[in-house]
């Protein structure tokens, strides 16, 4: 219990600045379930002085998170910064050359390149995690990997995207149009108010399906193209019709294996009002796995905001803290 | 990957046996998977020549399973046997002693003895898991332990006894009374042939919700007595009376803590005909958590059988090989 683990969080955000925060409460709690002490050491973004429900310590304050390598000891990195290219790829490919442990919620990075940034981390030998960025709070990779390990999974769907989720949810209620309901879900925080575009075209929830089927099924990120599209061409019209025949429109995010190949697609489908996913609201995720011999798992949470987020990055946090090294993909 | 992981199963019922044809498939999927060999060194039951859908191999049987530790060394035991005291408790007991790694779906012996044999495992260095003790093939204790592991729950709730969910279900369906509807389960194997009285008061359920409580909220298992009531008075009246209400009956476990104390119930509840529980079917589980900051989170799947079960012994199992020494449960 004597040594410190270093810990360093890059990009500010509204997750970066509620995990600080949720670091700092649950200190106590996490050293208990851990038998480790650990250290905010660093922290980074682009402005100091930005206005944060978080006092930043300009002592340890980076505005070049790369600096933070060459300057101080960092046994475990958050990456909030986002996007798949750029600074972010930057500071984990810095980050596992130097052995230390990444966690990100970044899905984008990961679908793009979690192949060669998992073997960066085996052969540093560290952990690359990724749990929040696939289905928020809700612990679906773990579950894949750990929980259901040994199933032999044939499909995985659900609502990945709750953006997408919360505005179809709206249509039918409210039977306002597309735009005006987006305008809403940008004003309440459930769509990103500068470009909403990646949530509503189905690129989110597809960066979500390439990361469950490279882990329910063993193999590396897939490449090729398949079917993606998102829900900006529903109309109120699409779903009043849809109502009046006893069913649902729903973006659904599909990875499965038919007849040795793997499919993955996401587009708005026709689910029955009765149905279980039918009556998947607002910003819920849901997953559903189909295996052997488990038979039908469902898996249903908050799948976005900086507090299911948090919560699946510190699940990283802990199973690291434990000493479970692990590797990040099984494809043999 | 050149020293074998000695296994022994103990208990040779359904469980037992699919387990042991579990292992035998997906050994090299196991072994890629964690890196280490694995071999079954003793079998444990009763009646040797019992008929068995797996081919016993006499050289490695055993009578007495308490005989298995005088003799060979073993690394890992499952206990499939069942009940809360007598031989299953002996050799769990004696398995940890010899620091051997207990993994078992034991419910009564879990959530009667579990705080002792929790702390055997650890005065010993192994781990004792039980993943299968409650729901089935859904990972729920790992979810509570690991995937929400800096949550703080409030409340842990929901369908933990496929059996009676399947009865309520058949009940409603076909109008038939509670007497004929379980004479059917029984003969489909859903319900016990013997004695089905430990699903049917409640006391199943309960000792789940007392293993969940012990995990969410840190404590020790309560021994307090709370309302436990099965569904054995429920008459096909009540579920049409339900019915015509718009609201279904359902056996719920429910463990909450209300102003600083722990309470523990089982007992037929009145749900919404709309809302999620009350369209859980057949022997279906689900098991909802409320925490924070991740919010509702729910988790359903099939809560019995022996792939199900299965499912579930070899996540822990997995969970061992790959090193991960955990505590059983954390009170501070």
């Amino acid at each position: 219990m004597n040594q410190f683990i270093n810990i360093a969080v890059v990009g500010l955000g509204q997750v970066g600045i509620y995990l600080l925060n949720e670091i700092k409460t649950k200190k106590k709690d996490i050293e208990l379930k851990t038998g480790k002490k650990i250290k905010i050491v660093a922290i980074s973004a682009k402005n100091i002085n930005k206005k944060r429900k978080f006092k930043v310590n300009k002592k340890i304050f980076f505005k070049n998170p790369l600096k933070i390598f060459e300057n101080i000891k960092v046994d475990i990195l958050f990456e909030a910064i986002g996007l798949s290219d750029g600074i972010s790829k930057k500071v984990v490919e810095t980050a596992l050359k130097n052995k230390i442990h990444v966690i990100t919620p970044n899905k984008a990075l990961i679908s793009k390149h979690g192949d060669y940034l998992a073997k960066l981390a085996e052969d540093n030998n560290v952990n690359l995690e990724f749990e929040a960025s696939v289905a928020g709070g809700i612990p679906i990779l773990r579950t894949i990997k750990e929980g259901l390990v040994t199933n032999k999974i044939s499909k995985v769907y659900g609502i990945l995207n709750g953006t997408s989720n919360y505005i179809l949810t709206d249509m039918r209620d409210s039977k306002d149009s597309f735009a005006n309901v987006l305008k809403r879900a940008q004003k309440l925080g459930y769509a990103e108010p500068g470009n909403p575009k990646l949530d509503l075209n189905g690129f989110d929830a597809f960066a979500k399906v390439r990361i469950l089927s490279a882990l329910a099924f063993n193999t590396k990120i897939s490449k090729h193209k398949c079917l993606m599209e998102g829900i900006e061409k529903v109309e109120s019209k699409d779903i009043e019709i849809a109502n009046q025949l006893n069913l649902r429109i729903k973006l659904l995010g599909i990875s499965q294996i038919i007849n040795g190949r793997l499919f993955e697609t996401v587009h708005p489908c026709l689910v029955s009002k009765n149905s279980y996913i039918g009556n998947v609201t607002g910003v819920m995720n849901a997953v559903i796995i189909e295996g052997k011999p488990v038979g039908e798992s469902i898996l249903q949470g908050e799948g976005a905001g900086p507090g299911p987020t948090s919560s699946s990055l510190l699940s990283d946090l802990l199973s690291i803290l434990r000493g479970n090294i692990k590797k990040t993909f099984w494809y043999f």
